[in-house]
């Protein structure tokens, strides 16, 4: 069976993650899903536990905080949301391809509890384009989209501290970046150990 | 203008590593190229100074080796066979990339001068079928063969060594997984520094 592989994805608001990843998890059916996010808010009609969120107690949520069971965590409101461990680990057990959508903040984190995992930054074509799209969206209030411009400056700062950058300029591309970078950490000597004992045992 | 890319590829005798090179080198155009092997033999008829080798006196060779101008080197016969530096440096400069196909032994230096090199360990299926293909050749003398097995172990043991893995069962396969190590390479924050500071400088 082969490891399986943490994917952290993180990137400003507005860059596309959610797009580009639901898009590859699409295509690549059971081999891989994005981890499912825990919270202490109240289920919402048409939502499903273990689909949209784990739903727990305020209780709960702390003590897994203080058990270590949480890879990160935040809060919004009065409610915790996070991304506990166990599934996580479940899944790359089972060789499977997990993807991490996070905060810049949240980041640091992964890495001390999977040393082995990918990330990666997706940046705008530019900082112009990225306005664009914010205000595209039609939703957002000018106040909003400035605050969102200024912390997309703080977050790309922060992008260095990634393994790769890829570009949303044309998603397609993208899309075929971040597929590309999956497929090459497969090929890493880490993931390819077995591979090569087999070779070397059967001499 | 991008980084350029060293790519060190080795691999044991019979598993088709120039092969898949000269396949990627051709279909990347322009855009690759394989180092050039600096050499004390004698010219051959049909070969050209700087296409096949770089032909020079055995003084000046073992000056290139003394000025720490030879990347890795080995004698063969009475005759020195080695990269140079100069060359390389060059062409990585352009933003090429530029493959290495050297033995396990002269692999170890090359990080210590260029640190963002990729090393890439070429493995046979399985080592029946690295015997079949060395036989399939049919120019080698049992002994030859049988030798060529003993050092092919020797060398797996060192892949580890080496960032990637990549079979060579299928050719098609194999050249498809190199080409992707090295678009995700270029990927890599290091080397996408510089778009990262321009979207980050024009805000």
């Amino acid at each position: 069976m082969s490891k399986g592989l943490l994917v952290v994805i993180s990137a400003p608001s507005g860059c596309g993650k959610d797009t580009i990843i639901n898009e590859i998890v699409k295509e690549m059916g059971n081999e891989a899903s994005i981890s499912v996010s825990m919270t202490t808010r109240d289920m919402r009609p048409g939502e499903a536990e273990g689909v949209n969120y784990y739903y727990v107690s305020r209780e709960q949520f702390e003590e897994n905080i203080r058990n270590g069971e949480m890879l990160e965590y935040t809060t919004y409101g009065s409610n915790y949301y996070g991304t506990p461990v166990g599934p996580v680990k479940e899944k790359l057990k089972n060789g499977k391809v997990v993807f991490l959508i996070i905060e810049v903040e949240g980041g640091e984190n992964v890495r001390k509890i999977f040393p082995d995992c990918v990330k990666i930054f997706v940046i705008p074509p530019s900082m112009y384009e990225l306005e664009k799209r914010l205000r595209g969206r039609g939703s957002d209030k000018e106040e909003v989209i400035k605050e969102r411009m200024e912390i997309a400056k703080t977050e790309l700062q922060r992008a260095t501290e990634y393994d790769y950058i890829v570009e949303n300029d044309v998603l397609e591309e993208a899309i075929s970046d971040i597929k590309t970078i999956i497929r090459a950490e497969q090929l890493r000597i880490n993931i390819m150990q077995t591979k090569l004992r087999e070779v070397i045992e059967n001499a």
